[in-house]
C-alpha cells in the first residue's frame, strides 16, 4: 500500500496550491479512482510526512479535510482507513477535471421550457453589415464613458454597493424621466420608471403581469419576434393583428372580438415595416383600451432616429387613463451590450411590477447606473444622438440609392421616415426572402428575411436591411454582393 | 384669437429647446387645454412670425409637427385650423408634465402577478449593522476594480458592444470554471456556465425550467425566502422539508412520497441555520435523484467563508449523473449591487437554459464581464476572499462572545463553521423573534427573525445576526442596543 501511494502522489512546493491542498486532491483522486480501495489502512501521518518529505502538519491538514468530507474514517487505536461509505459508482469516475459529455435521456421539463426551447431563435447574437438595429459603434464617445464609469468606481458611494432600489437608482430614473419628457413627451414621475436589463426584460415583465397560460395577447403582424417568443414562453397565445399604413390595425383588432387584455404595438415606428401611427388612431386606440379595460404595451424602440418631420408624441404621453406600459431601450442609442432598458408604468402598477422584477433577478445592477445618469444629464447622450441622426440619414440615403440602382428590378425600396433599416419588398412572388437571407448570412451580410417576422397567414416577402452601423464607403461593395446573392437565389428557384 | 395666442406663448431664445420646439410644445398645450378650441383658425405663419419676433421657418417647423401629429388641419385656400379630431376628454387634461395620481380601479392581472404581489417581501433592499449576508465593503479593492473597468472601456473590444453570448463572455466563463474547480471542486466546461444577473435569476430560471403551475417543489424549511417566492411566482407549490443537523432531511423527503421533480438545498452551509451536509448524505441525495429522475438545485451562496476545516466539495462535483444545477453568486465575495451570479448546468440542459435566459432578458450585460474575468484570473478575488476570511473569523468570535456575555440568558448562540451570520435561538418560547426584529429595525439594527424563514409548521424562534459587515469596534455598542430591545420585547409580552 505504501508503494502504491507514493507512486501516485507528486507534490510540487512551487505549485499554485499549498502542499496540503495538493495532497488532499491527489489522495481524493486516488480514492475515487479505486487506487486506494475502501477499508485500506493509511500509514501514520508521521510516516507519510517523512516519505513525502513534507511537514507533518501538511499531512494532518490533508487528512482532516478527507475526514471532514467522509473519505476517511478513523478507528480508535487502529489508525486511519479509507471509508467504505463511498458508493461503487462514484469510485470508477474521475473525481476532478472537466465535465462528462451530454447524456441521452428524457426528463420532464416545464411546459414553458419546452415551448421556449422550440420557439427560441437559436441564432447567436451576432452583428455585422446590414444587421437591423446595429448602431454605429466606432463613433461612440468611449473616452467620456470610461471616464464617467471610473469616476464613480474609484470611490463608490456606499449605497451603490448593496442597497440599490429594485427599480434602479433614483438618480438615473430622474435623468430618464426628464429625458423622456423632453424627447418623447412621456409623462412620468421617476418612481414610475423601472430600469431593467434591456427592453426584452420589460416585455417579459409586462406579458407576465397580464397573461395567464392560454390567454390571447394581441401583437402586430409582422412584429418583433422577441415579443412573440415571450408570449409563447408565458404559455399565452400571440394573436396576429395586421399592420396597415398607420401600423396596428385597430379595426382588425375590434373585428376579432377577442378578450385579450393586452395589445402590443410600436406606434412611433412599426417594426419592421416602419409606418407611424397617426394621432387619430392613437387616440382611438387609447379610447378602445379605456372602454374595454385593456392595456397597451408601447414599444418605442428606435424613435430617437427620425429624419422626416419631428418625432410624434408617445402614446403614453397622450394617455389620460393610465393604460399604457411604455418600453424603451439604450441599445440603439448606445449599444446593446449595455443591457439597459426601461419600463414606464401607471402609478397603481408600480408595486406589482417591482414585485415581479424582484422575483426575476433581484434589483438593477449598479455598475453603469451612476455613469449613465451623468451621461444623460450631462447631455452626452443627446449630443451623441444628434450626431448619429445626421450620420444615419446620410447612410440611409446612400444605401437607398445603391439598392434602387443595383437591385431595383428585384426589390421595391422606399425611404424610411425613421429608424435604422430599410425594407426591400421582393417583387417576384417566387423568389423567397429566406433563400436570400441564407446566402447573405453565409457571406456575413446579416440582413433579415421579412417573412420570418410574420406569424399570421400570408407573409410578405422582403429584406430588412440595416444601414445605421455600416459606413457609406463599404456600401457599394456590400450591395454588389447582395445583388449577386439575389441572382443566385433566383437561379435556384 | 391672436390676442389669446400671444398671451399664451412665450419663447426664450436662450432656452434649452430650440425656438420651433418651444413653439410646438406651447401651441400643443394650448390646444390640449382648450385655450385654442377645435376649429379655430390660426393666423398665417408670416403674421405669427412677425408677432412673435421669430423667423418664419421657426413657425413653419412648429406647424409642420402639429400637422404631422394631427393637432392641426389645413383646408386649401382657407388656412390652418385646430383639428376637430381630438376627443374632449384629452382636451381638459394637462398635455405635458408629470403624471397623474394612481387610479382606484380593478383590472385583471395574471395569477402569477397576483401571487407575487402578495408573497413578495415589500421591504426595500437595505443593509446595515447585523444584516445577514452583508460583506465588508470598506476594504474592497475599489482602486483595482475601477482600473480594470476603465482599462476595458477606454477602448472596448467590438464584440463586447453587441455580440455578447446569451450565457456571458467565454472569457469570464473560463475564469469562473477554473475558479470553481479549484475552490469548490465543481466540474464544468465553460459552456456549462451561464453568467446571470445575480443568483436570484439563477433560481428563477431553474424553477421555471422544472415547474408547471401546481407542481410541488421541495425546499428546506427553514430556507431562503427568495426560493420560496420564486416557486410561488411560478405558480408551483413549495413543499417544506425539515432541516436536521446535516441540513436537508432526505429521510423526510422520502417519507413524503412526492412526485416533485426538483429539490432545492444548500448543502455546504444550510441557510439560515448553518449545518453542513455530510458526504454520506450528499451521496445518498445524488443517488435518490438519479433513481427517481429528480434534479437538485445546489445553492452555494457563501461557502467561500469557512472557518473550521476545509470547504467540503460541492454536490455538483460529486454528481456522476448530471442531476445538479449549481448556483453561486458574487454578492457575498464582492458586493450585491454588482448583480453577477452564475448557474452551472448539465451539458444536455445548456441550450434549454440559454433559451429561457434569452427570453427573460436577452443576454448578459458586458460592462463588468471583462473586468470581472481579470479580477478572478488575476487573483484579486481570491486575495480578497483570503483577507475577508481572516477578518470575518475575528468578527464572528467577537460577536459570539459579546452575545453570550450580554444576551446569554435570552439567546443560545453557537459558533458557525462557515458563513457570515450567527443564529441566536431564543430560549423563552413566549418571546417572539418578530417583536425583537421590529424593535431592532426601528433602531437600524437589521438582524432577521428566524421564524420568518419557515414556511412549514412549528417555526423556531431566533435571530439571524450578520457579523461580516460590522467592524468589531462597533459591536459592543450594537449588542448593548440589541440586549435592550430584547428586554423591551420581553416587557411587551
Amino acid at each position: 500500500m505504501k508503494q502504491i501511494l507514493l507512486s501516485t502522489i507528486s507534490l510540487d512546493a512551487k505549485g499554485q496550491d499549498p502542499l496540503h491542498r495538493q495532497l488532499f486532491l491527489q489522495l481524493r483522486n486516488a480514492i475515487l479512482r479505486g487506487v486506494l480501495p475502501a477499508g485500506t489502512r493509511l500509514p501514520s501521518t508521521r510516516l507519510m510526512a517523512k516519505d513525502l518529505n513534507v511537514s507533518r502538519n501538511t499531512v494532518l491538514n490533508a487528512f482532516d479535510q478527507l475526514m471532514a468530507e467522509g473519505y476517511l474514517s478513523s478507528r480508535a487505536g487502529s489508525g486511519t482507513f479509507i471509508s467504505d461509505q463511498i458508493p461503487d459508482e462514484l469510485l470508477s469516475k474521475e473525481g476532478t477535471g472537466s465535465s462528462t459529455s451530454p447524456l441521452e435521456r428524457d426528463f420532464p421539463l416545464s411546459h414553458q421550457a419546452e415551448d421556449l426551447k422550440k420557439s427560441s431563435d437559436s441564432k447567436p447574437y451576432h452583428n455585422g453589415p446590414f444587421s437591423p438595429g446595429l448602431p454605429e459603434l466606432e463613433q461612440f464617445p468611449f473616452g467620456d464613458w470610461a471616464r464617467l464609469l471610473a469616476r464613480h468606481w474609484r470611490r463608490p458611494k456606499r449605497e451603490y454597493l448593496t442597497g440599490n432600489p429594485v427599480g434602479g437608482s433614483l438618480e438615473l430614473r430622474k435623468a430618464l424621466s426628464t429625458y423622456l419628457a423632453q424627447t418623447r413627451a412621456v409623462k412620468s414621475d421617476p418612481e414610475q420608471i423601472l430600469i431593467l436589463s434591456g427592453s426584452q426584460q420589460a416585455l417579459h415583465l409586462v406579458v407576465k403581469a397580464f397573461a395567464n397560460p392560454g390567454d390571447p395577447i394581441l401583437m402586430e403582424d409582422p412584429g418583433y419576434p422577441g415579443i412573440r417568443n415571450t408570449i409563447i414562453g408565458a404559455g399565452a397565445t400571440p394573436v396576429p393583428i395586421p399592420v396597415d399604413d398607420e401600423g396596428f390595425s385597430l379595426e382588425a383588432a375590434k373585428a376579432m372580438n377577442t378578450n385579450a387584455r393586452l395589445a402590443c404595438t410600436a406606434p412611433s415606428h412599426q417594426y419592421p415595416l416602419g409606418p407611424t401611427m397617426s394621432l387619430a388612431r392613437r387616440l382611438d386606440l387609447l379610447n378602445w383600451a379605456k372602454e374595454e379595460n385593456r392595456f397597451l404595451l408601447e414599444d418605442d424602440y428606435d424613435s430617437e432616429y427620425r429624419y422626416t418631420g419631428r418625432p410624434l408624441s408617445s402614446l403614453q404621453g397622450l394617455d389620460t387613463d393610465q393604460r399604457v406600459l411604455y418600453v424603451g431601450s439604450m441599445s440603439k442609442v448606445m449599444f446593446s451590450g449595455l443591457r439597459v432598458g426601461y419600463l414606464v408604468v401607471p402609478p397603481d402598477l408600480v408595486d406589482m411590477f417591482l414585485a415581479l422584477r424582484r422575483d426575476m433577478d433581484g434589483h438593477s445592477p449598479v455598475t453603469v447606473e451612476p455613469a449613465l445618469a451623468d451621461f444623460i444629464s450631462g447631455g452626452y447622450l443627446s449630443g451623441h444622438i444628434r450626431k448619429m441622426r445626421i450620420l444615419y440619414e446620410k447612410r440611409q440615403a446612400v444605401l437607398l440609392k445603391l439598392l434602387q440602382d443595383n437591385c431595383g428590378t428585384e426589390l421595391e425600396v422606399e425611404p424610411q421616415e425613421a429608424g435604422m433599416h430599410l425594407v426591400g419588398f421582393i417583387r417576384d412572388p417566387h423568389l423567397k426572402d429566406t433563400a436570400v437571407e441564407q446566402l447573405c448570412r453565409q457571406d456575413g451580410l446579416l440582413l433579415r428575411a421579412l417573412s420570418t417576422f410574420y406569424h399570421g397567414e400570408h407573409p410578405k416577402n422582403g429584406l430588412i436591411i440595416g444601414f445605421a452601423g455600416t459606413p457609406v464607403e463599404q456600401m457599394p461593395g456590400l450591395v454588389k454582393r447582395l445583388a449577386q446573392h439575389i441572382k443566385t437565389a433566383r437561379e435556384m428557384t
